[in-house]
């Protein structure tokens, strides 16, 4: 039996340094849980973090020097909480190669190299643990990795990103436009000076990438997801939803049908009544359908130091575990090749399309036309307010379900039409 | 390394009979997850289900034989799913003691005699695993068992009986009394015939005290649960409760603070607004409060055969994965000495009483002291409704936080009070 397991930690961020905290303050519940003691040896930190009253508290267990931690006697398990792919990526592939178990709270660089990890982590046999690098505290992977195993996933519907989501709820309740929302989000530290990541569904997709590898146990890469952020969205969006009983989220989906999937991330109608449509603010959620559970929803707050601190130390204690136990690999993450992305132009969905069209007879005909042209039929057409002055209407129109690419046709098709002044929104409207 | 791990079944009632064809239907899956196949050996039963077309196609594997089911050759994992408390614990112990892993859906069985059955399993290097026994298909457990272990759990607030939740929500939707709603359950199948242990809150104490023993490592047994079910419930609460801003829902409550732990299960108010108050119909949800993950939410259906079975072969892989990596009893539900339940006197909540009083000048004043005279604050004292006739009159009284057995004492003088004819409800108003 063990007499104790060694921790390693990389990086001193917020993140980080508060894994370092719940490592020595809940030892007692390590140590139970676990069986023998777990105990941080090494830091290893940029320059810049040297300065942090954290870093002077470590004392001697904190270094620069890359050797100097992966030489430590008896480090058991890296923790690598620095963020970003490089140097993160070449840390881990050191960890795993040098047979430490890992865990990482770092979304971007096990979406984009899960695969290559989950190989060495194999051939040393050791584990590679996440659990924190999707939802924060939420246990997200956990259920795809044990409890869920029976089932075939059909679908994901996530919200997975609380920047958007806090920003979407500022729009709907208070009918702010978009800019105006993403202001009062940064003023609140929910959205970063550069936002790009957050609202342009980057980060949703580095998050959704690992969901659906995990459920569809096959390699999805964030090359692989059709994103879309929510900046083109219009607050006459969000009214003219709430009037059709619908709520707009940033959704991550995922769908496994006949040994293909189907991976993306766009604003989405949603049915108001639903489940994911009353999380709101910064709140995360996932909604797995599986074909035995029917569905299942976890939520919570989906970012932060503390929650994210619960899943990493949770992985930590998982690891140290298996090595008590004796188990290496644990195999909690197969890739299954043979598994098929299919194209976002195969994809079929409902489509709430708003324009700006000119206020005259027969342009609804015109517009119908198109749409008839290009498959699409259409489940409703609402003329929503007249500009008397410009001779110009604003119409809604509802599709019943069809293929991205005749929407996307019909799209250039419509842009076409002289009594078509503008198409301002496309939006997806889910089922689910 | 095994060639192949064997799963012995005991019951083949509507779970039981949907575990066995998901392990038939599943076995590619399984053989994945776990490294070898996975092959049920022996089904016991009962006479009564040898003329069940199942048993049939079960052809030899079919026996009615306790003592061939546990003699036979290579059963390393016994899965009970016959429900009750007898003969169930006695075919558990059984199962341990020769060591066998143990899967088990039983609450009744678990929620009663969890210590000594985990005992056994430590004794004979075995585990024991009920993810089944709460919330169906819900990964409910095994939060706490992995996922939130870095926490100091502070709060569950679930909602799992759904029988009682889906009358509570026609009270509430189609403003029926109890008698009608409970007929529309029977009639759907969602209520049995003997409703006893659902409306009474029998079975969500079973479920509370397991969950409860999981999230505090400590052991809650059902009578440690103060437990009050939904029948005398008045469809004029939902009415009052829906203009108060709140919402009445069956509670499973487990508070843990200074090492003294509440658990009760009783009908309370919840804010309209909050996760939980959203939870409608046969669906289950639980929300726990841990220092470091804030609060996270599980939900989805609570029962029914398929999501059920999710859960009982997912505890399946799970004990032949740990067979397969050579690991005996794994720990996973340890139960610390020195935590005392709190008596049900001693808590504090904040309490609704619905009254019916003489409808003459001074009444409020004489209730209002008695209020004071127990030391209990009143929040708001609204008069709802008049019967002239009669001369008698509603009132509705809202109570800051207060003592248990102040509100009893409180109940014991108002009853005696001349002018109140009758308090018809006492419902417990949850701030969280």
């Amino acid at each position: 039996m063990r007499e104790r397991i060694g921790v390693g930690l990389m990086g001193l961020g917020v993140v980080a340094g508060q894994v370092a905290r719940v490592l020595e303050e809940k030892a007692a519940v390590l140590q139970r849980q676990v069986g023998c003691p777990v105990e941080l040896l090494k830091v290893k930190v940029a320059e810049a973090d040297l300065s942090r009253p954290q870093a002077a508290e470590l004392g001697s267990r904190i270094t620069v020097d890359e050797d100097e931690f992966f030489n430590t006697p008896g480090l058991d398990i890296v923790v690598e909480a620095i963020g970003g792919e490089r140097p993160a990526l070449d840390y881990l592939k050191r960890a795993l190669s040098s047979g430490r178990h890992v865990v990482t709270s770092n979304k971007e660089v096990v979406a984009k190299h899960a695969a290559e990890l989950l190989k060495l982590a194999e051939t040393n046999d050791v584990s590679l643990r996440c659990e924190a690098s999707v939802g924060g505290g939420i246990p997200l992977l956990s259920p795809f990795q044990y409890d869920l195993v029976a089932n075939d996933i059909r679908g994901i519907y996530a919200i997975i990103n609380g920047t958007t989501n806090y920003i979407l709820t500022c729009m709907a309740r208070e009918e702010l436009d978009f800019p105006t929302a993403l202001k009062q989000a940064q003023a609140l530290g929910y959205a970063e000076a550069d936002p790009k990541n957050d609202i342009e569904g980057i980060d949703a997709a580095y998050k959704l990438a690992i969901l659906a590898s995990l459920a569809f146990k096959a390699e999805v890469k964030p090359d692989d997801i059709y994103s879309e952020g929510i900046s083109r969205l219009g607050s006459c969006d969000f009214r003219y939803a709430e009037e059709l009983g619908y709520a707009i989220k940033l959704l991550a989906i995922a769908r496994q049908e006949n040994g293909s999937i189907e991976v993306r991330v766009h604003p989405a109608f949603i049915d108001a009544d639903s489940f994911l449509a009353k999380v709101d603010g910064v709140y995360n959620a996932v909604l797995a359908e599986g074909d035995l559970v029917e569905k299942v929803m976890f939520s919570g707050q989906g970012a932060g130091p503390l929650p994210t601190s619960s899943a990493v130390v949770a992985d930590v204690a998982a690891a140290a575990r298996d090595i008590y136990l004796g188990v290496g690999n644990r195999g909690i993450w197969v890739l299954n090749p043979g598994i098929k992305v299919k194209p976002m132009e195969e994809v079929e969905t409902r489509y709430y399309f708003r324009m700006n069209i000119a206020d005259e007879s027969g342009v609804l005909a015109k517009v119908s036309t198109i749409f008839g042209q290009n498959g699409i039929s259409i489940a409703s057409a609402i003329q929503k307010e007249t500009d008397n002055a410009n001779r110009t209407a604003e119409i809604v129109i509802m599709t019943h379900s069809a293929k991205e690419k005749a929407v996307r046709r019909a799209l250039e098709d419509l842009k076409g039409l002289d009594v078509v002044n503008e198409v301002n929104s496309l939006i997806r409207v889910e089922v689910d």
